[in-house]
Parts: C-alpha cells; structure tokens; sequence
C-alpha cells in the first residue's frame, strides 16, 4: 500500500502538495494508477457514465446485493494525499486481505474510485456519487470548473464519460441492489490525534444550512456620529458572530454537536474606511448539526436573533438564498458492526461525527445504508501537511477487513 | 451667500454630489470662487506656502494680534456641500455684517480657506492647517493622493504652493500673533436637529488613537473543525468589537462620550470563502474621546481586551502602527462668549462636543485659543444629502458676527 501511495503522491505532485483536478490530468492519473492496480488483482474493471471507476471482487452470488467500498480520487488545489484516496486504497487492502485469509465474500464488492468529490472546483459537491445515482442536481452538468472554465459536461465527455445519459439521469446503481456503502477517510479535525486513538467510528455525515451570499443594510456614516444615532452593519454582523458563537457554546455544553462558520464577514471594500462608520456588511454562513431537529431549532434561533439585532441597531438583514443539505447518519447496524469488529481485533475506538460532507450522504439520500470509519491524521486535511501513519491506515483497514467478514462472508 | 453656495455647487459638482480634492481642480475652482468673492468685498488677498487663502479684512491695529475665521474646502469624493465651505462662506458673511453695521474691528481678520483637511485623499489629517502653522508631520509631503498617486509636495506646488519651505517648517503664523480661531460647520450628527436648535456651541474636539492596519492572526481550517481545534480570526475580530461596543455602553452609561468604529472590518478575500474558517481578519480602529485620561484608560482597557480574546481563542493580534491625535479644548472663554452672543440675539444654542475632528485641533496644538460654532444639518455629512438651511445658517453668523463685536469691535 506504501508503493500505491507514494505513486498517487508522485502522479499528483505540484508543490507544495498534490492537485488531483476532477476530470483533469491529476484525478486521470490517480485513476490509470489505481485500475493498474486493480488489473494486477484480476479484479473486474468497470467505469460509468460518470466515469467512476469500480474493481469488482465477484461474490459468491453475484445477483445478491452488492457491497460498495468508495471513496474520491480527486483533492483540493495543493491538497494532501490522503483525503480520498486513502478510502479507495482500504478497500483494496481490504479485498487483498479477505484473499490471503482465502475467504471469498457472498456478494460482489465494488472498490469504486468516486470522481469530483471536492466542490472547489466546479462549486458542486458529490458529482461522480450523485452522477452514479442519477441524483445531480438541475443544472450541475453546465456549470464550469472555476479554473478552466469549461462545463462539468465537457469535462465529463474528455475523461470518457456520458454526459447525456448523466442529463437523462441513468443511474449506475438502483440502490434496491446496494446493501450498503462503506468508505474509509482520514479524520479532518484532529479528535483521534487529541484521544490517542488510530480509529474512530462514524456517527453521521452533518446536514447544514447555508447562506452563502447575506449582508446587512446599515447606513454609512461619519466616524464621529454619536451611538444613538448609528446604523452600523459591521458592529451588527460582530453581534451576530457572537450570538452564534453563544449558542455554540450552548449547544457544546448540552453534548449537542454542531459547527457555524462565517467563512466571509467583512465590509465592503469599494466603500470602507477608517472614517467611515460601515454601512453595509457581507457574510456567508455555514451551519451543521448532526440532527434534523437540531438543525431547524438552530434555524429559528438564527431567526430570532436576527430580529433583536435588527431592532436594536436600526439595520436589515439580508440572508439571500438557502442552501440546506440533509443530515447523512450512519446505519446504526454497520456502526455497531463495525464497533464489534474493531473490539474483535483489539483496536480502541472513538464514536465521532464526521466533521465534513463525504459522498456516503448522496447514498444515504438515496436510500442505502451507509458506513464510515475514519483514521487518525494529525494536521487537517485539504493541505500538503496532512500526516496519516501507514500504521494507522492499516488499523482502519483491520476493521474494514473484520467487518466484511462478520457481514459477508 | 445662497449665490456663493450655488456657485461652489456647480464649481465641484460631480454627481451624485460634490468632489472638491485637495490640491486638484475640484478645490482649486472652490479657492478661486471664493478669492473672487472676497475681491469684490475689497477684501486683501493672500496664500501661504500650502497655498492657503486669506480674505483679509484689516483691523484699526494692524500689529494686534489678529483673528481667524477658517474652514476648509476641499470635500470628500462625492461629499456634500456644506463640509467646510460654510465656515468660510459664514466667516465673509460675518465680516460683511460688520460693514453693514458700521463698525470696524480693533484686529485683523483673516478668513481662511484652508487646504485638505479631508484625510480621505492623503491618509494625513490637517494638512493645510498643519501647514500654516509649520507643524506638518514628518515625512507628510512624500505622501501620494491614492487618486492621482502623485505626492502631497508636487500637488502643492502644482496649486501655487512651496512644499520646499513646508519641508523647512516655515510658518505663515506664528501662534503668539493669533489671538483666535473660529469656525463654523456644519454639524455632523443630527444633535440639533434631536433638540431642535439651529445653533450648537462646541465643548471641544476630540483626541484620538487610531489603529489603521490591524490584523489578527489565527487558522485556516475546515468548516467541520471543532470549536475546541479552531483558532478564527474573524470571530475573534467580532468578540473584539463586542467588547469595544460594551465599553462604549459603559461610558454613555457614565455620561463620559467616546466613539468607537472599525471602518475596515473584514477577512481576507484573496483567501475567504464559505467552507473556510477564517485565518486571517484585518480592521482598522478609531477610538476617540474628549478628556485624554478617558482616551489613555481606553487604550489600556484594549490592550486587556486583546490579550484576553488571545488567551480564549488561540489567535494573535497585531494592532500595527498607532497614531494618535491630541484632543482639542474649546478655549473657555470663547466657548462662554459665543454663549453669550448667542443669547443677546436671542437664539437657543445646545452645548455639544464636536463628533468629528477639524482644523481647530491643529491651532489648538499649537496654543492658539479656538471656538467651534455648529449649524443643524439633518443628514450628516460626508455625503450629498447634507442639509442645512440657509435660516440657520444665518442663525449662526449672526452668533459669530455678535461674538465678533464683544470680542474685537
């Protein structure tokens, strides 16, 4: 596995770190390297209309629902190596292992090296799940990848895709056939770095609500102008922050995980200035929660707040459009079983929720129970810094290997 | 002088409002209109080395020391029309009441139109002023116009001045030959129009300490990390504001004024964006106050402030570069003679603090005794919305000229 990793490293390179572009040179590379080898475990190759790339261990039945075991194969500009491809790796180590244990498995598992994982690039998250469920969303085929500027379609074809039959929405997999979906993954945020753990067991993909594009209607005025009498925006966003930052505080305390991000918060460029109280704010807001319950109280809380702010700074706010993804849990019966799999091999875990969206919730909205184990990794991911041991990688795939025993052998 | 206002209206009009910048044509259409003006009134005519006017109306001794009425007249981009002009427009209109009332002053009036105040263009405050009185900061005149990006010293030779002797510190006053200034402007808070009084009498101008390129320093991570891993520059930023803003409650609560305002408020757009918690927020401070120990307390209130938002959330500050205005007393007795003007003419006056800084500030520094008169203007200033009547206006030159005849008739 060390060789495989260091050839994606090698296939990937563009310092510091590696780029793996969705449908571009870098993700073609890391897919020719991984179906080489797939061909040198005899697995059966196969690609879809979202040129997804599957190695097939044939089961005993081959008409029995399949297992998948995914990941993505691209990454962020400079990302790491590990974030995607390290889930696809599992699965191959996992099949090689069930191979050297001489079990063979009662249903076909499919290793599937996921396309476009990461929304950076064409702003569209879960492209080649969704494009291999026939749920892309309305419109995803012609929006342009933000470096090259050419469709997600055109794309698509060049690495020998279909994009008509995406539009059509062909699906590869009715998800009736798919018994579950399980994907390996380092950890993002350093939790099993902080617990002294190698791996941790998923609890459920985050839902959110978004609001990528708000702001708020102040007025501009003159640094001297007198409290009563200010519309100031960016005091009103700081208050906003804060309130949010409060009821995170609320929420950690209560042991409610969830997350709100202002990735943008600022005033406006073509008119702010040391002297100029600020009239108008921007903000995008990202909220996540692990419950759906969770999620729409935080919603009417934002409310809430937003209308004591208003009130009180004589400002509006302008929330703009709604994005909202649905929460993706675990099955509870995969993680149990991947629980009592790692008991068996005497490897610690951790129950954590996964901090960021994986494609497992595209299968998790379709209907297919999902699983997902993550491996410890000590410097985030999305960055050339991130730092997985091949120790740990192993311990995940241990569990990996444990449960398709238990399940499906 | 509704004819002279018109006039400097259609001189800088430049849609929406007016632009009279420093040192460029919008003033210098401004200077000549009101050299024209002071022509006709057979006033003396005469420019310093920052290329200054002065209306001069000689006094019976003309080696007593002598008094200025000034203001400026340059304006911010797309300002209104009244920032500045009014005090010079009020100091010919006060000089020709003493005319028209027969009476000759003991001293020399110099009414003058000062350069550049607005340290929007040049990021330097009191230029012309400064200049008059040889107190220019160092390294001023190497300064460029962010417009034009070309410097203070050949934008003022280019108006007729001598930035060479500006650099030498050569003074047109020296402060001992200065018995007063006074101004009249316009206010820029609604505080009259709240108490419904046309007149306000200044207390003072306020000192101020400022923080133009402040910066925090924290993380930048995934939206999904935890609270506890985070180090978020921008919320960091808003629980700085918060404290800032509660500060200032603390002190309206006391009655002691103070203003605070962060003008740039804002992440980095070459690196936000809405899945990005933020590593870097940048602001710009401006706290200003009236009595310099409330001024110094604050500073020392900010600097526990920021090492206690440190502390909590893992982030740096870096408050860069300080500059620090003085505060500038109105002189006692001025203050109590135009009160006592004001009610020989039998027009209510509000006592108020001026929100904004002026030119009085830089004769202030330099020990000149100063007065501030301000007009009702509804919609602030800095902007073409600024509303004063020419009743009021009117309101007060009457209380000037009246002070004029108590003070030096």
């Amino acid at each position: 596995m060390q060789v495989l990793f260091d050839q994606l490293r090698e296939d990937g390179r563009d310092d510091p770190g590696v780029s793996r572009d969705p449908y571009g040179e870098g993700e073609q590379r890391a897919h020719a390297t991984v179906a080489a080898a797939g061909a040198a475990m005899a697995l059966e190759i196969g690609r879809d209309n979202a040129a997804n790339l599957y190695l097939t261990c044939p089961g005993r039945d081959r008409k029995s629902p399949r297992l998948v075991i995914g990941s993505h194969l691209d990454s962020v500009p400079h990302g790491g190596n590990f974030d995607g491809a390290a889930g696809v790796l599992a699965g191959l180590a996992a099949v090689a292992a069930l191979r050297t244990l001489g079990v063979s498995p009662a249903c076909d598992i499919d290793i599937m090296g996921i396309r476009a994982e990461e929304s950076v690039w064409f702003q569209v998250s879960y492209i080649g799940s969704r494009g291999s469920l026939g749920t892309l969303p309305e419109g995803a085929l012609d929006v342009r990848r933000v470096d090259t500027g050419r469709t997600l379609a055109e794309h698509i074809a060049a690495c020998g895709g279909n994009p008509s039959a995406l539009l059509a929405r062909r699906r590869h997999f009715d998800p009736a056939t798919v018994r579950a979906y399980l994907e390996l993954h380092i950890e993002q945020a350093p939790s099993l770095v902080e617990a002294g753990r190698s791996v941790g067991i998923c609890t459920g993909i985050p839902g959110n609500i978004r609001f990528p594009y708000a702001w708020i209607e102040g007025s501009n005025d003159h640094v001297g102008l007198p409290k009563r009498f200010r519309r100031d925006a960016a005091v009103a966003g700081a208050e906003f922050a804060m309130a949010l930052d409060a009821l995170w505080n609320e929420h950690e305390a209560r042991g409610i995980p969830m997350a709100c991000t202002f990735g943008r918060f600022h005033t406006d460029a073509a008119q702010h200035g040391m002297t100029i109280v600020p009239g108008r704010f921007d903000f995008s807001l990202d909220v996540r929660a692990y419950d759906p319950t969770v999620l729409a109280d935080l919603e009417s809380r934002i409310t809430a707040i937003v209308a004591g702010i208003e009130q009180r700074r004589g400002v509006r706010f302008h929330l703009g459009t709604k994005a909202a993804a649905a929460v993706g849990p675990a099955d509870p019966g995969i993680k149990a079983g991947l629980e009592r799999a790692a008991h068996t091999q005497d490897i610690a875990t951790l129950e954590i929720g996964s901090p960021a969206s994986h494609d497992g919730a595209a299968f998790a909205a379709a209907g297919v129970p999902i699983g997902m184990i993550f491996v410890r990794n000590e410097n985030g991911s999305h960055n050339p810094n991130e730092k997985m041991t091949i120790e740990d990688f192993l311990d995940g795939t241990i569990v990996m290997t444990q449960w398709l025993i238990d399940a499906i052998v």
